[in-house]
């Protein structure tokens, strides 16, 4: 067979855009206006434009959402069970986007009746594979925060240890001892004292921030057409 | 636009097959038979059938070029440069597999003028971005090699320490220090002594194997349809 004589599979990307809010972990997600699953939550995404990246079209996906761009995108996976969409064969390339907990005002976009933010931990029901798709986002997120210094692109300049602990825990799902905690991420070298305080009720937090070179190879892992 | 009206790329899969070879890392590439790059090598690969998953469509790819199927195979991106492809628009989802230094004879499939395994340290030019592909996979073998026991899909069951460190050196493309290596590797607790030694010239040689828990964990990742 030659080139195009082959069938072809439509190809979508899907945007699985993940904040902190509210001391929560959080995923942008929007309900659908049109069959299959009218009604329904979903990961937004679309359909990948013939003249644009994988890469464009998910950050058109998530401009669109979110009027966001400058943020760290990363590519997933890969779905392409041959029954995900009852449409028809539907293969999606799902990408993370970390998005900082500044106020970001979700948009729906044409084809959603809704968009909204929703706690990792309390779910609604999700269209085709989403819950799965979902799930494999959230170890990845798991893992990079473990390997990497990626918690920044989600958190403020400078916190206190207490804050980047607390951000810690919700990404894990998990309480970590907090003497531990202090001794392990020093001893990681990816953050320094910025010699100032933050005042409050009790003793004066100590703040820090991430250390450039940390920080630098995260962002070289942000995509950017 | 309903789901039917978008124009729709061609998909296919592209399978990086690594072997350890000769005390050399090296790839199955195949010669193309056909238009566009005629006559130049190529990774493996071809279109995913409309009632196949990918891994299907790649494990089909990897048992028609090495006639072996239980073996690692990992997804490791998906490409999809809007111009990566003369004939028109083709995404392509990449897999890594890792086939082990037994004796596998490459078969070249129908649109294959040939087939046959090259060292990563020598490779001729590629065809579309495969260049590209394959330095990026190599990327990841490096980065799961230090990180994972994956290795040992590469290994015969038993080795001396010294062919485990020669497997590490031709795949990081780096000498390693003998004694650093040494401790690093008895300190991950990855491997351990199988009791027995290998006779040979000079000293006897220690034999080892992974242990049963690190290697569970990596066949875990194998993907079988």
């Amino acid at each position: 067979m030659s080139h195009k004589d082959y069938p072809r599979p439509s190809v979508t990307t899907d945007v699985i855009i993940f904040t902190l809010r509210g001391g929560d972990l959080q995923v942008l997600l929007v309900r659908r206006k049109n069959p299959p699953f009218q009604g329904v939550w979903a990961i937004p995404g679309g359909f990948v434009g013939m003249d644009e990246s994988l890469e464009e079209a998910a950050l058109r996906e998530l401009e669109e959402e979110t009027r966001v761009r400058d943020v760290y995108l990363e590519q997933l996976y890969t779905f392409g069970d041959p029954h995900r969409d009852p449409r028809g064969r539907t293969i999606t390339v799902a990408y993370i986007a970390l998005v900082p907990a500044t106020a970001i005002h979700p948009h729906a976009g044409d084809d959603a009746a809704a968009a909204r933010w929703w706690s990792v931990y309390s779910l609604p029901p999700l269209a085709f594979d989403h819950a799965d798709i979902l799930s494999y986002a959230l170890q990845r997120l798991r893992y990079k925060l473990e390997y990497t210094a990626v918690v920044f692109e989600l958190l403020p300049d400078t916190f206190a240890l207490s804050e980047l602990r607390a951000a810690f825990e919700v990404i894990l799902g998990e309480e970590l001892d907090k003497r531990n905690f202090r001794r392990k991420i020093l001893s990681a070298h990816v953050i320094e004292e910025t010699g100032t305080y933050r005042a409050g009720e009790g003793r004066p937090a100590k703040l820090y921030r991430f250390r450039d070179d940390a920080v630098a190879e995260v962002k070289a892992r942000r995509l950017f057409p």
